[in-house]
């Protein structure tokens, strides 16, 4: 017994089949009652691509992220579909890299599939500028189905962001780094993204407050894990700085293991600070001060809003969150 | 221009038009021209929806983990999901929890969903006893799509596995620690899972060999990180022992914390090896000795088994890798 059955049974589509399955109000109240009567008398279990061929997808969403195996982006994955499972969605995992245009592949190999939502995880899918042409992509998507971006912001109908305050949250980190009387500072990431972009920015705006810039802007590159970034550091002749801004925890921890190889005493000779307050920050010794980007709370805001636009109470462009230094051994303010 | 106006002007049903878009053997050369026709002339782009709509399903694939927040899980997922997708098939994303009914409940959500091919990640999926009962359901679900697991064994058609000798990888981590004269063996673990009870059982027999049992075997909890471990074993009265062999990496660094705490040198005093090799254990200093449960070497085996099995050469019951013990500084031989 199949769907088809039950249609050819009841006299209708199978689409009606499965408006009825979906309890659609599309549907006549006597043709549901026929084709229910045949379902029972049949004993039909329908599957859930039965429930969804009639409707314009079954109940499902697109998580797009650069890397599932990263940390951070691993965590919103796990948060995002215990949530919109419980919620009776099935969620498609796409990892896209981090290249322009694997992304824009993404984006449309989901919509494709007719999501009933696509929600793109990481600042990677966002452009500096809201407004920039750059992310025409994602306009273009959240004319089929609404998008939900966490930690990126793109201004567009149908686009919903929750963003955490990069910049304002590095900003803070670098002046209490200054008042604490550093004045060398280095930054260090491995991808260019517009987080990464807020981050620096945020920094160098601290510095420039105090006529100062920064000592160093290092990009160590994505392949590079803990010890690359350790050895990267060591390799480089007459670094000379006393605070070490890092655009996630594993570079900080790769940081502070250069540190322990030069003999500097970290935090007396060097500050430290990491970004994202992961695992990995409580790991190592002294363990990391970190800026706690507030992710569990952008996934929190993105499923609130993926649930009002799911039941068409759409609400909300961008909502951002306050990241937080956590004060662990790395720092002495 | 959608395919219920293909399947009107080219006179077939939608079930049709969707064969023709698979280019099913199953249609007439000649109502595949027709259909063809229509859709060029239409300028018809077929969606993925309606590519599925008269097949068994979409080019689908499930994968269930207990916690795609979980490192070990995160790598595997983020590399099957890769792989697959190079391959065309999209991946929907499941995280079932530990919970024996549970697992049972997303294997069913997923085989709802008419899914090409089920992978489990984790042996949480599997039983102590590869023919017991408990896990029928995998064997009833393999009935209606092959189901491949990683790091777990159950003996049945249509299951294919793809396992890592975690009972061989602890035996000889353990005979190297009595090697190098520890006698006191504590067995830390926070999920009794299949893979848990090969390594305790491994590191058992080993010490039963030198007429010696575990000094102790504590099951922290899964709700407990790090520091939570640290100050477990720090609330212990009366904990002496000379080596630490813990089922996974961050239950090990919580070790080596607590013996930082306690003043033990590592490893002089007490050896400690973790499993799993993750970025944590480079992390903390020293670095963890941990054995490497070749996670990716199984992911590959499962996604060449995988591709044989969609392309109708299924091969392999149950493929073995050997887990082999990476020397760092938490151990001294």
């Amino acid at each position: 017994m199949n769907i088809y059955d039950v249609a050819e049974l009841a006299g209708v589509s199978i689409a009606t089949v499965s408006r009825v399955l979906n309890d659609s109000p599309s549907v006549a109240e006597k043709t549901k009652q026929r084709v229910r009567q045949v379902m029972e008398e049949h004993s039909y279990v329908p599957s859930g691509f039965s429930r969804g061929l009639g409707m314009n997808a079954m109940k499902t969403i697109g998580l797009i992220c650069p890397d599932a195996a990263d940390d951070y982006m691993a965590k919103a994955v796990a948060c995002l579909e215990h949530s919109l499972r419980d919620y009776g969605y099935d969620c498609i995992l796409c990892c896209s890299g981090y290249a322009y245009e694997d992304c824009q592949i993404a984006v449309s190999a989901l919509l494709r599939r007719r999501v009933d939502a696509l929600v793109l995880i990481g600042s990677v899918y966002a452009a500096d500028d809201p407004d920039s042409e750059r992310v025409n992509y994602i306009r273009d998507a959240a004319k089929q189905t609404p998008v939900f971006l966490i930690n990126g912001y793109v201004r567009g109908d149908g686009v919903y962001c929750a963003v955490c305050d990069d910049y304002g949250a590095s900003y803070s980190a670098t002046r209490e780094l200054l008042a604490s009387g550093r004045r060398k500072i280095l930054f260090l990431t491995d991808v260019n993204t517009v987080s990464t972009n807020l981050k620096r920015k945020g920094c160098e705006d601290a510095l420039a407050e105090a006529g100062l810039t920064l000592q160093g802007d290092l990009n160590v590159g994505l392949s590079n894990q803990i010890n690359q970034t350790r050895d990267y550091l060591l390799r480089l002749q007459g670094l000379d700085v006393d605070g070490i801004f890092a655009a996630n925890d594993a570079l900080a921890v790769g940081a502070l293991k250069y540190a322990k190889r030069r003999g500097l005493a970290v935090p007396e000779d060097l500050c430290i600070i990491g970004y994202n307050n992961s695992e990995l920050s409580v790991c190592c010794d002294p363990e990391l001060s970190t800026i706690d980007g507030r992710e569990s709370r952008l996934c929190q805001i993105a499923i609130d809003s993926i649930k009002l636009c799911l039941c068409g109470r759409p609400a909300g462009g961008k909502v951002s969150a306050k990241g937080c230094l956590v004060r662990r051994g790395t720092t002495d303010f």
